[in-house]
């Protein structure tokens, strides 16, 4: 497993580039493709310039015999409802391993996906992939060839919460605040990414109605047994990589728990998660798959702190982490970067 | 009362010098004084650069006796701590106004203030301070010469949770998730604010012990006769001026609630708070004396998310309006000036 | 002149924002327009998010008839070509003062306008409109009815070499280095505006090409007699607001000057330029009107450093002084407002 | 070589903390000690918060024979003219390499240094350094022991000025414009580095008085045999890491220049300097030693756009590359690093 080909789809945008920056320095890989057709051509590094002096990649047109051909592994970081189309047919072929960094495949409630997202055009696929939170799934994960990648979002929200679900201590209906840097909205400029509109200002958005809650709970009911109403609250900060949670709780069944120890326990044998001795700041971990998650705790209420890059452990990072464990690698093969604080 | 003389102590704040920005064009005011041991003999824009045009004034070494001769109106803009020792002779002066911006004046609960901030040495003098929350206790203020100004996040909390405080419909233990820019942690550098740690950064402080909690419950007890047990979750962001606030509340009885409705109505007579069709952003308020509120609803949930300006409506411009309120001027006066939009 | 009836073209873009921004505290304007086919029937603060308060005003559309029943003054904040298209009819109607804010009517040169922009329309009309530097061409524009409002860098440009080139000993090619905020790209995003690109980063763009460079030309000819070879190397800052240009001069002539006392009494009846003590900060200009300029001095070399906001007084508060000059009001009107330091 | 034991002192200082993020996945080091008084105890990423899942190192505290003991390498990244009192005994050690990266033994003109810096206590050790900007002088610097690491400013300007330097086709008098996040202030806070007054700023500084025009200065008369008179002309931007410059050069010899072609021969053998068909951002380089020089061309002038990581190339990363080459090691050992972008 040393000579891994691995193809990106969607190599374009921004989960794709990072990737392919991570990608670059996996010990486990020899050979990459970038695919995209708007950039079909083009080196990779006119687009994604931290990447010149890391590959020497020309983007492809896609086309599944092309993968066939070339990979081992496909990543898709296809916008949601194009990854269903372009997965549709590769997903019953011989291919060892895919992960898909859309929602497409990660939600087994039908009515749950259409509501946030689209109609779903090849719903009986859902079941062959596993839903790669290595953290809450890794056993399942092992060996497993079909992994839908959390939202980034997601990703925080349930890092925050498993090891009080685990315990079934956790409130039936928590509110988790979180901020997102403006990376996670894309490589394409937006209203909501203009520099004079973003720069110096912070708002909420999507309140009520964010499309990562029911994975979210898809989770926590697994864990639990009981359908949880979470509710994930999101709002744009300036700055571009990262996210950071916070979760208040309070319960009398606190009183008597230590739960910094219950963090530590649930996390001592996953090595990209840390639970710290002060609440975590974004720019600690920016750049990394590592999350830092912090127990504030007074008597029967804690607060719960988190960061991720939304880019790495949000998506790319997490992505490369579920490959390795599909396919027997390392977990940490090729995510032991340095971030690359003060930034 | 067109000619104030009005006197700014501790003019070489943050604060301070957004008095001064403010004072400079106020309508009623005729003559200006800034006070600092520091920065004695020097113009107010060598500290303060965006005043050069404003104002040609030079800080003054106070004294008390000087208040008494040069002023009409003294704001005190000094440390927690450093204004009690200032005011303490000056309280019972015939000086016909006075705004303390520090938190020294406005705990009743003696016990409360020395908890959250240090011994009181003239704790007897509090009760001749009213809190100048003007949205709460606007007739109380009208003709009171002794004011004590309230926080900066204090402030945003409980334009966020009085609607619901006056109609007996807020939970008793609210969390309320706040963000707060650099400009919140004065003019003196700190590890905090060193730009390359602040850049692009974002994390959580003083979880489940911020200094203004108490000031909060206050206001709430005296509006609904019942000590709620509040919970302010405070964070850095990497941007100047504002302060941004999310509130999410849960009970069955607000199934039956038209909330926005309620807040409007409460409101509609405060020409500085605005219900906004949807979530407010922190730079459409900065740099005015202006408070955006919104209210997402779904069923029995509420969230309420809030912007205002940390140093307009979280100290100087607060503090002006109650010096408006206190002598009696147009509540807006000298207040309605432009933003900076896009900053 | 106290009822001015303003009208502002293109009013949905980033200079008609602030055009109206500063209009809404004008003493002398009494009535306004805002003219956007894009956004007709919205509220302005629909767009301008920090205006909610200034104006209650909705957009509508533009008609040439509706124009000259509406108004007494047209600014014209449209995009280069544009104009000229909207205001060729205008230009010769009873409309009491026109300020263009485009490049379309600045270069009284058709070749050296083709080259840097398109062809031109109208070019007979170019010789209806003054050039609005008012530092530069004051008594020119006093009554003058058809003014075309300088470029933002040329006017920093232009200011930062004028006493020299008064004098007559300004070298015939200085380069001046010259960097601007993201609100110069204007109100719709752009990959260079993308915040996660633009966050943190700094680049130079047109070099040896920027199309501000024949006005610069134009005017120092006209003031010296001489056409110089002027370089205006452009970059692009991660801030929002303001133009920084620092230019390098080195000249024999140069050790027997005192440049700063040059440049005080050149600027000495100019309201909006100050030489200051120290180089200038963008920030301390941010939001106003006013220009900083420093010379630093060593002999026979002289730096000129140089502040200004790009939307104030690179946009709309330069064509809001020449609307001031043309009518005959006070040439600070309406200007005289506070900035947002610390921002 | 693979077992090499380094020491950084200085360590909890901006370029120590880089230097220990670099050395940490450096192939050819086997042990590292970070020296710094004032954290003695603490494990490094209490000061370095990126550092933590990088290496488990504790700060220790500094004594010669310590080092003599522990290191093979010593890397000084103390302040100016601390390092010259900490080196003093060490340089004439046994100690097989010795990088400083203070100015202290830069300069070969005694009275040049001291008009800069401070009087030098021990000039005599001096001449036993060499200066350690390895696109100039790679011969030189493989296999020697004592080497002084350029300034980061006097990098990025020697780089875009040495090609045309060795060719004797520069101007005496070249003006480079240089801008520098706010990294470069170092780790402790100061008034240029508070968040709320460097935040959407942009001013400059020490103009014709940084202390690096001399290293500059000295390097040019190397090449050239001629003393030219160099100005940096440097500023403050609003990010945090990187150096961008800008040099504008004119002569009637560049007419039949291919300044291009220039460069790239210039650079073909050197890893880190890659000349680039668009001018270079600096998030582009951020957090790589790598360096992105453009030169744009029109007749007789040319424009030098140059970007480089200051805490990297400008720094830290250099400093390696140069004990690289004083030990015999692969130039790009462990400096083959992926940037953040976007960050």
């Amino acid at each position: 497993m040393n000579d891994l080909r691995v193809a990106v789809l969607g190599a374009g945008g921004m989960a794709g580039g990072e990737l392919l920056r991570l990608l670059a320095g996996h010990p486990n890989v020899s050979g990459l493709h970038a695919y995209s057709h708007s950039h079909e051509g083009k080196p990779v590094h006119a687009v994604h310039r931290g990447l010149r002096h890391l590959l020497a990649l020309d983007f492809e047109a896609f086309s599944p015999s092309k993968v066939l051909e070339d990979a081992d592994v496909l990543f898709s970081a296809l916008p949601h409802g194009k990854s269903m189309s372009f997965l549709a047919d590769l997903t019953d072929s011989e291919l060892p391993c895919i992960v898909d960094l859309a929602a497409d495949f990660r939600l087994h409630d039908r009515e749950a996906f259409e509501r946030s997202f689209m109609p779903h055009t090849c719903f009986d696929l859902v079941s062959r992939y596993r839903y790669g939170l290595p953290e809450a799934f890794r056993n399942d994960l092992k060996g497993h060839s079909r992994i839908a990648n959390p939202g980034c979002f997601a990703t925080a929200v349930q890092l925050a919460l498993l090891p009080l679900a685990k315990e079934s201590i956790l409130p039936v209906n928590p509110a988790v605040y979180a901020v997102t840097g403006s990376s996670g909205s894309g490589i394409h400029p937006k209203p909501g990414t203009h520099h004079p509109h973003r720069h110096g200002n912070f708002w909420a958005y999507k309140l009520l109605a964010h499309q990562h809650e029911p994975e979210i709970v898809q989770t926590i009911e697994t864990v639990t047994g009981q359908k949880p109403s979470i509710r994930l609250l999101p709002h744009s900060g300036p700055f571009v990589r990262g996210i950071h949670t916070t979760t208040y709780l309070e319960h009398e069944i606190y009183s008597d728990l230590d739960a910094e120890t219950l963090f530590r326990d649930y996390y001592s044998d996953h090595p990209f998660v840390t639970v710290t001795e002060a609440p975590p700041q974004v720019a600690e971990v920016a750049g990394t798959n590592h999350v830092h998650v912090h127990v504030t705790q007074s008597q029967r209420e804690l607060v719960i702190t988190l960061a991720l890059d939304n880019l790495v452990k949000g998506a790319a990072g997490q992505a490369i982490q579920n490959m390795n464990l599909s396919l027997g690698l390392e977990e940490t093969a090729g995510l032991q970067i340095a971030g690359g604080f003060p930034c």
